[in-house]
């Protein structure tokens, strides 16, 4: 994750720099401080909010960096704090009298505010705008840049226009709900939470139109309290079931609470993929059925991914259970990083798990018309996902661990520096030293002194079945007593612990078979290949390399009776061809079924967050057997 | 068929009339012809076309009551008669001086004509029109109505602006290609021939712009003649298919018949569900990869269905095979019976194999903005499959058989009266008598002397292995020498007919198991019930009745080892139930795959066509086994 940041930091934020300036997103509102709209305006809608989570991403890198506290980054915070000034500054002088900001609504010329709630994302542009403040106070409480004042005004303003006398209606894309709790979080200002509530509340009261895709692609199909699992807009579903976490949290309403529990348990039984992926609809980016997970049309869309994690997490934080830490590391493995490319210059929008026909050419210069590009592309019309992956591995640190009253919880496993104080006053220091997922290893090196018992809570994923601990004294000895196999869940050593002690967990992450729920129709006879957290993938590129003269991974059958295995850093599974003639017609009692060859080959299998990257391929997740 | 075309001829056409006048779709040409353009009007960019198909289907329908010569339908011809004339009025009263029609462009206040080639659908409307204008010269040649002049001034006009010399570019949406070749059979206008040449050769020049779904949605990715497979919007594929064949059989250019010829066999042997549906997107409304055929996300359109009855008809015309007869028959009973009720008066515009949840409630009052209702509908938003199956069941009849200089080929089996005559001179009357599908005995009554010999040619489909064919004399002993054991194909029996005798087909129609391809993925492990021509489906409303104490169908497994058979008029299955927990997680090494009941039920399948008539239920067509 650590060169994920650093490419994210310098390759991905200029990269998105360039391109909000290039299609002229940030230009937008130099014309509406001078007066120009709506000449001249590019983009969609709801293009405003990728310039906010661009902000948003650049002020948690600036946290990052300045957090690493290495001289050699004082050139770059300079330059990410200069330029997040002067975007502010642009943002800033587009602000109307009153608080409203928007490029796109209220203008002459233009569609009348507040008119088109269902697709005019004019509030959702403000919850990203609210994020990015709350970003930026998070990470450099002391800016005076302006940017939480800016955040407040309008604020301000959407509490007049939609409080409890106002306009009774709601965004048709959920997002400001999550942004209100967390400005008043910042801000100590509980109008913002009283909107936020009204917003969450009014979603399945009707208010929003009936259309195509039914209310329940913006959730307003049935009440948050009442509803039993997520669907609709895969972004839209889980930023709302976000936003109402925040704030079920800060009312107190276990209700609600005990609600979202209901969803996010029922959505992962039933709706996710094994990628931890969500939204099995292209046509409206939507959950599909109960098991309806097809592969091949598998949307997946990598902000679905960001939102589910923003849900994840918050679940996490409200009932601390292991469960929501997994699905976290499994969607930022498998979905979230298998957007970018090695570069972190192109993206995947929606992520496949089953591609059947080499990708098309993706240029490195053009805008791409396609949310479903075959290979990563540069830029989108709809571009949400650069800045939300950006955003997201700026800000990964804040997801490795928690602290509480009584200790500490690691929930991510990558090399950090832990440092907090408990409540009591116990000063605590840690480094996590691993070389995970690549290796199961994972040491917690104690660097401080405790005078009183303080709990290390580490994280045994549910996949890891024979996972062990061992504490050792500063000498290096083991501490039997505090030693343990373990079963999945939160492991936790409770000790004064010493400088110098360590922890160490063993996760065993051999390459395993992964088997579906039978009712997932679209892998029936399938399994796929994990190792650790990882989802792996067979790309028709490495199908010569091991003596196969099949050339399109629909050729290949799996030979389950042999497990995977791992050599030189590849994980192995035996395969065997075949070369089925094409009949005239696809169904009857004797549909050539082209027995494979006889000889058995093994063939490297990649993590699927690297499918792609050599050129264009056929590739699938699951394996027939 | 005839009970389908006897509730198509009252129920059905009324009810589209009726909706016609109520979504104001027919008014929309009153308020042209009054200037009052473009405030009041209503509906779709091409809603014109509804009204044109709408046309077409009384046509057909006066055609038919009147081929039938029967005194009691006197009144239904003139009420249609009259229906007919006035909407012809109405639209006539519309057409502009140059010949222009069309009630959403070109006014004062709309789009300029000919300037949204892509979305705009203009030239689409008029191709329909044109379609009405031939099935009424067709059916009634003599009619002063003025249809088919309305028809020559748009198409000369069209042939004006779109000329040579004219604007190089082409309709978003295929179907005035067809529509012209048909107006120059009837016109003998060798123009409007021409014009249809400029548009098919301009498909696949990249005329208009890429779009988010690409340029092969609407077919301008690649030349005709170099294409190998259908792909983009499933419909607008199907009719440039369709009106390509027409036009390479009207200029004799083999090469593009060719091309047409691999394209029909590479999506039938790929991208065509077993029901004959096409069409795996529900985005884009469009073919997907190579089996690409999902259950659960089947669009198989039904006007995609209607679409490739004509693609499949032309190249039956053109090359005589009976594999486009076979498709066309399983086309018409799977997917275009599939979309109306029983009544006549609701339909599917999709047609899922694979229904998750039942479905919601659809009004018989409302239109539904959705295309993929779980329920019928009785109108949509986009409303071209009440027409479209309404024009083709009134024209069913065209289908059942053709005759060439040396006899008559029967390619789809109903009761039905035949009269023609061949270039010999020999006068041929046929009676065919059948209980057709749900007998296999289909018995040609020869009701005329023959001084020559001739040939009766009858479709042996492929799924009918074992068919067998019997000649009897007029005294009804066999002539052993004419009969035959059958391969599928045509039967052919040339003999020198004499009144009284007959041929008797005997289909062999008991329920058999049919298996997928292993590449399409989505029904891995499955195995689907047909009958005859007829695809069955597993309905949860039947559960019950058959002692199964699960309720959906999610939760059967089917005893292959078990055929399927007839009883007291159903088709049986034996299959178990399972009662599966849900797990916190669907995929792992020990995911809950709940075996199934020791105890095998008989439970009765119902015909694809005819399911969802008995209210909400889950239903499936392919069935793990």
């Amino acid at each position: 994750w650590g060169e994920r940041q650093r490419v994210n930091g310098t390759a991905t934020l200029s990269h998105i720099a360039g391109w909000l300036e290039r299609e002229g997103w940030i230009a937008n509102f130099d014309l509406a401080a001078s007066g120009a709209l709506p000449e001249g305006r590019r983009g969609r809608e709801f293009s405003d909010s990728e310039v906010y989570k661009y902000l948003e991403a650049v002020a948690w890198e600036i946290g990052r960096l300045s957090a690493a506290d290495d001289a050699a980054d004082a050139g770059a915070i300079a330059e990410l704090e200069a330029q997040f000034r002067s975007v502010v500054d642009r943002v800033a002088a587009a602000q109307e009298t009153d608080g409203y900001l928007n490029t796109r609504f209220g203008r002459p010329g233009q569609e009348p505010r507040w008119k088109n709630l269902e697709w005019g994302h004019e509030l959702y542009c403000l919850g990203h705008l609210f994020q990015a403040a709350v970003a930026r106070v998070r990470t450099r409480p002391d800016a005076d840049d302006g940017l939480i004042d800016i955040a407040r005004r309008a604020a301000d303003l959407v509490c007049e226009v939609f409080g409890d006398d106002g306009i009774q209606s709601m965004c048709g894309h959920a997002e400001i709900e999550l942004g209100l709790v967390e400005l008043s979080r910042v801000t100590g200002d509980e109008r913002y939470l009283r909107q936020a509530q009204l917003f969450v509340e009014r979603h399945g009261t009707g208010v929003l139109p009936d259309i195509e895709f039914g209310r329940s692609y913006y959730q307003d199909d049935l009440p948050v309290r009442e509803a039993d699992v997520l669907r609709g807009h895969a972004v839209r579903a889980n930023y709302l079931a976000a936003g109402a976490v925040d704030l079920a949290v800060e009312t107190g309403d276990t209700e609600l609470l005990g609600a979202l529990e209901r969803q996010w348990t029922n959505t992962v039984a039933r709706r996710t993929y094994v990628t931890g992926g969500q939204g099995s609809h292209h046509q409206d980016e939507a959950f599909g059925d109960d098991f309806e997970l097809p592969s091949d049309r598998a949307y997946s869309e990598t902000c679905a991914g960001v939102a589910s994690i923003m849900f994840s997490w918050r679940m996490l934080l409200a009932e601390g259970e292991s469960r929501y830490a997994d699905l976290i590391e499994r969607t930022l493995f498998n979905v979230v990083a298998t957007s970018p490319s090695a570069e972190g210059t192109s993206f995947y929008y929606a992520n496949t798990l089953h591609q059947r026909r080499p990708a098309e050419h993706a240029s490195a210069d053009e805008v791409s018309p396609r949310a479903s590009s075959s290979l990563r592309a540069p830029w989108f019309e709809v571009s949400c996902c650069p800045p939300n992956v950006a955003r997201t591995f700026a800000s990964l640190a804040a997801y490795v661990a928690t602290a509480d009253a009584g200790g500490v919880q690691l929930h991510q496993y990558a090399p950090a520096s832990i440092r907090t104080t408990l409540d009591g006053g116990t000063e605590i220091a840690l480094e996590v030293e691993t070389a995970y997922p690549a290796e199961g290893s994972v040491g917690v090196q104690v660097l401080t002194d405790a005078a009183e018992p303080w709990t290390l809570s580490l994280r045994v994923p549910a996949w890891a079945a024979g996972a062990s601990l061992v504490v050792r004294d500063a000498a290096g000895a083991e501490v039997p007593e505090a030693s343990a196999s373990l079963e999945p869940g939160y492991a936790r050593v409770t000790r004064a612990f010493a400088a110098g002690e360590r922890v160490e967990l063993e996760l065993p992450v051999a390459p395993r078979f992964t088997s579906p729920d039978p009712r997932i129709d679209a892998v029936r006879g399938c399994l796929v290949v994990e190792r650790g957290p990882e989802v792996f993938a067979l790309e028709s590129v490495d199908l010569a390399e091991a003596g196969i003269t099949a050339t399109d991974v629909a050729d290949i059958l799996l030979d389950a009776t042999v497990p995977p295995r791992e050599a030189d850093g590849h994980v192995l599974v035996a395969v065997r061809g075949r070369h089925p003639e094409i009949g005239p017609w696809p169904y009857g009692d004797e549909v050539d079924a082209a027995p494979a060859e006889a000889s058995v080959h093994e063939v490297a299998l990649v993590p699927y967050h690297e499918w792609a990257q050599r050129g264009p391929s056929t590739m699938r997740v699951w394996l027939p057997a």
